[in-house]
């Protein structure tokens, strides 16, 4: 069973979805082809500094022999176009426009010029040292980028038909397999930044092409094995050769066999995830994929291992994962979550919803729905401003203005979105995140239809069957599904229950009550489906207070509000400084209120009761008694945390304190 | 009036003064004469490397043509050689010992074979760049050295009336003053590390000549003010000679002319505590000491409004100052008091001791001793251990070894005292503390003995009045004063009430109770004083739960537990892992108890019930809402927070979750 057809029609999602299409895809194309000024923040800078270039087209283009110059940006600066071009894939298929799809097509145009017979395309390696192809993968980016036209083309290509973003993705596919395997005459290596696994195993999907998975499997099983001396080959390669290397020239640069880049064990032996999130989650994604497509059980338990490892020990409450700025945007030990230093990258996010969908595509459980959906509606687009022009690369949980300007470990925490980043990474790929988030809706087994997410829609399968979800997720928990089969069919339609609402939910079928036993964290109907079938889904919208593992040094004392999916959080803007002098009773009254005007997004605001503890201990005293401690009432106004930063900047803060 | 002659009997302090003399003084000794291999920590370490060397000593012979060979070491390594040389003259005062007095000379030949003719003594310049004399000590430590030594040859000189460790002293401080002045001949400067100004005053009080008080006047009043081209010039001349430097080479070091060098502004328009705390609070006490030499009633306006910047804005519960290490041990901004992340040096501490007694000495506040009571009962003494062998540099509130060990926030928080540090400036500052604590007991003015300090004694006025204090502060509360005079003598008597008592004690008189009002925090008694008259002070000895002004972060919800001066702390040792776990009810039953038998000094330990809250939330779940949150009894065992990392490495924690 496949589906044929999905329609989004979510209010929330539609909205995400038109800042994508109208919003983010023009500006961020006006971007990388520099057609006007933009803002790029300087590391550690107070004000952004406008006017710097992207460059991303531009190096496409000199590579392809269109225009002269030299390379500019990062490694890896190609695949902000490539990003772009997935993100337009996806939004030509809720929103047709055939002027961008005619910008894209020329884009591509360029892109085939660019790429080399062999198919090898990564554009700083053409321009600036070409001899130095595939001699230092560990650190260089030439698969990253690679891999991410990979997606973008089969994307592309799955959408338009264009038959050529396919070709070359395919040319590319080729390359990386001429060029890595066990032969004698390949090298025995894998990439320094793990991304071209996933997409060579998206290539195979589209293609049926096993070879594309067997080069992203060699990768995978090659990673971290001993002895292996790819690296330290390629180390040599490079000095001998003197290239001019961003990364070698620079003794302090981390080992390229450690566990920051995922290369210090052989995946199957990973216990925990290390290292720089994103690597180890986009590798992750790969291998769940590579599992499922080779039915290889241990790498499918490696897999599951680390995603037990993240979630249930190195995940915050809205979903970041990679808590440390100073270990390099990395994981770091169990329950090590400090809130006010946090990394939490938005692409990390944006991974992690990429790993949970090949989970889920791989094994039967709500588990993995959970934490897309946590994803999905707190850590993700809380990297983009409503206007969907500004961005955050990092995001905390609590902020402090004071400390992000005064305090060097917190320099990465800003306060306000930037209009753009020299590492460009994290809007595009929130941009293609939220413009395939259809994808994430459903799982269609031979048997099965499984509800994951409820975001309404229209979709039709290729059994005859089509289901209708309508409602008002995530302000609502009511949700209607309407199942309409004009012939008989017999096939299970599940819905995940999510567990913040196990404990309490309805569900009727046709107007008649329905109690089930969950499995797995879903309520499954087996019918022969005839004709229009209603199903009404309550879940329970009270508000809950989420209480960290005490493990979570931070969080302790403390309690997240969250309202449904939706994490919510204080901002200086409703409720004044000191944030952390706040303290909410054990039993808070809370008051849920509609808020079309705050944002440019309708939200649902929060209040409750709460003790302000005031400054003054004995007068002249930093340090007074429980006798000289003085409170005065407070009502405190959450907001969702996706929505902070919106407004003038100021102190912000997802855990509170709790009597 | 004046002591005539003061004779410590405190048990506390004779076990802490018998671990200088006995344990530290000859231990340091053999460190800066290399005479034994010593374990110095390498930045970063996880363990104790072994095997380098001091060469303090060493170096001193070959400025002194007693030896060839190189300089090795910091700039300011002769510093941990005066240091020693300081400690040995209070320490000679209460253990007198002549074969150490015969050592110090012996060094004090040395020294002055090292000295040039004019005075000059620093022996990286002299024997490494002498044509460098003075020519960039806005980096340079020439005068910090100079500083200390002045320090160690007058305290020396009062000990032992060796006239040559003065005479040293004084050609130092005739040679600074022969360089440094407003006179055209002389340099406009002032060092970028403050030392020199607090010795010089001192060398005043000591040898009655004013030119000392009047160069480090200078020295204050030059410093930070516009335009002033000193540092530029110096610099300009270093780069000119093209000198080896280990600063001037490196362009990440911080602007010689900012706040981490208090050179931003005038010292009397400095508004708070800035940059490198050490260095703001050298130039802090010599500020103090000046003021009150000159009668500048604005320079000490400008102390005592620093003062209360650090003490009611920056200073930790234990006395800890200078909270941010990436800043350069340094002070931050208001509040931001993070405990598991602080520096707080021992230097530092070491430093507001002196501070507080120029401010005291300065004007009539029970403040001040209030405050050095915080440092001498915490934040100092935490440096050493009970061996009176291995040293903490940073004195965190609180310390998780794992964190420590993977997080690089927190590589400078240390779980174990080091053996010897390359940079070896705290161990003999808190050396010379210990071994001139009696300095601290009393101050004394025109009409009024002042008892600060509950530091046991027996000490003999010039007016012929006699004090006795006896006690076994701080574990008892009941303090003895017996005061005796042969002759009548009349004058005024103050004891300090802490703040931590001030809500109740009890004083009697020859066994009537005496009521009074309380003066600036002293209780004063006016008599005419003769025969014998006893005193009994009570202070309130029962375990209180201090709460930290709200602005500071991470004290919210917490508390700290406090008996008498002594700051109490949670070990793993005792209490188990996650600390962070353990909640103190709003009014825990608190036992206290004796303890000689954990540490090798005696302690009272403290317990408590409390309720630790289990890791469980939902199974494999980090988060989970108060329903599922289970807790369970447990008694909690504090100790005084400087006997800490005496026993196995593990968490510590001062601040503790209270209901």
């Amino acid at each position: 069973m496949k589906i044929e057809h999905i329609k989004v029609t979510d209010p929330f999602w539609t909205k995400y979805r038109a800042i994508v299409k109208d919003k983010l895809i023009p500006y961020q194309w006006s971007v990388i082809n520099d057609d006007k000024e933009i803002a790029i923040e300087k590391e550690n800078a107070d004000a952004y500094d406008a006017v710097e270039k992207s460059h991303a087209v531009e190096n496409l283009k000199i590579a392809a022999g269109l225009s002269k110059g030299h390379f500019y940006g990062f490694w890896f600066q190609d695949s902000d176009v490539y990003k772009w071009l997935e993100a337009v894939a996806y939004a030509l298929r809720y929103a047709p426009d055939k002027e961008l799809e005619g910008i894209a097509d020329s884009l591509i145009n360029i892109i085939a010029q660019a790429q080399e017979p062999d198919g090898y395309l990564d554009t700083y390696i053409q321009i600036e040292a070409p001899e130095h192809k595939f001699t230092h993968v560990s650190l260089s980016h030439e698969l990253y980028v690679m891999g991410h036209y990979i997606e973008a083309g089969v994307a592309y290509y799955q959408t338009t038909r264009n038959q050529k973003a396919l070709d070359i993705a395919k040319k590319m596919g080729d390359c990386i397999d001429a060029n890595f395997g066990p032969e004698d005459n390949k090298m025995h290596g894998y990439p320094g930044h793990p991304e071209v696994e996933l997409a060579l195993a998206k290539l195979a999907d589209e293609t049926g092409d096993a070879k594309y998975t067997r080069v992203a499997k060699y990768m995978i099983d090659q990673r971290g094995t001993r002895p292996n001396n790819f690296f330290e080959e390629q180390l040599k390669n490079v000095q001998a050769k003197k290239i001019e290397d961003p990364y070698y020239g620079d003794a302090s640069k981390p080992d390229p066999e450690a566990s920051y880049f995922q290369n210090d064990v052989p995946v199957r032996e990973m216990q925990s995830a290390e290292g720089h999130a994103v690597r180890m989650v986009y590798l992750l994604t790969g291998m769940a994929h590579v599992a499922r497509q080779t039915g290889d059980q241990s790498l499918l338990a490696a897999s599951q291992r680390l995603w037990e490892d993240i979630t249930q020990r190195q995940m915050y409450v809205t979903g970041g994962v990679g808590s440390s700025a100073p270990k390099g945007e990395a994981f770091t030990f169990d329950y090590d979550l400090p809130n006010d230093t946090a990394y939490a990258e938005t692409c990390a996010s944006c991974a992690m919803s990429f790993f949970a969908k090949q989970m889920r595509d791989a094994r039967q459980d709500a588990d993995y729905g959970d934490v897309l959906e946590r994803e999905l509606y707190n850590g993700t687009i809380s990297g983009m401003s409503l206007d969907g022009e500004h961005f955050f690369y990092v995001n905390p949980l609590e902020v402090d203005p004071e400390a992000s300007k005064n305090d060097p470990m917190k320099s990465h925490v800003k306060v306000q979105r930037a209009a753009w980043f020299g590492c460009a990474c994290c809007p595009p790929n929130l941009a293609r995140l939220v413009a395939s988030v259809d994808q994430y809706i459903y799982t269609v087994t031979d048997d099965a239809i499984y509800a994951d997410q409820f975001i309404g829609n229209e979709t039709t399968f290729d059994n005859g069957l089509t289901i209708k979800q309508t409602g008002n997720f995530p302000w609502s928990g009511d949700v209607q599904f309407t199942i309409t089969a004009d012939q008989a069919v017999e096939t299970t339609v599940a819905i995940r229950i999510p567990a913040w609402s196990r404990h309490q939910y309805t569900v009727t079928v046709d107007g008649q009550p329905l109690a089930a036993e969950l499995d797995h964290g879903y309520l499954k109907m087996k019918r022969n489906w005839i004709s229009t079938t209603q199903i009404k889904l309550t879940l329970d919208m009270s508000v809950q207070m989420v209480h960290a593992d005490s493990r979570i040094k931070d969080d302790v004392g403390k309690t997240a509000i969250q309202r449904g999916p939706v994490v919510y959080t204080l901002e200086q803007a409703d409720n004044g400084r000191h944030l952390q002098a706040n303290t909410l009773p054990a039993t808070p009254e809370f008051t849920v209120t509609p808020d079309d005007t705050t944002f440019a997004v309708p939200t649902m605001k929060i209040t409750a009761n709460a003790l302000h503890t005031d400054a003054a201990t004995p007068a002249g005293s930093l340090y007074g008694t429980p006798a000289t401690t003085l409170t005065h009432k407070q009502q405190l106004t959450f907001i969702p945390y996706f929505a902070w930063a919106n407004r003038a900047p100021g102190e912000m803060m997802v855990w509170v304190h709790q009597a």
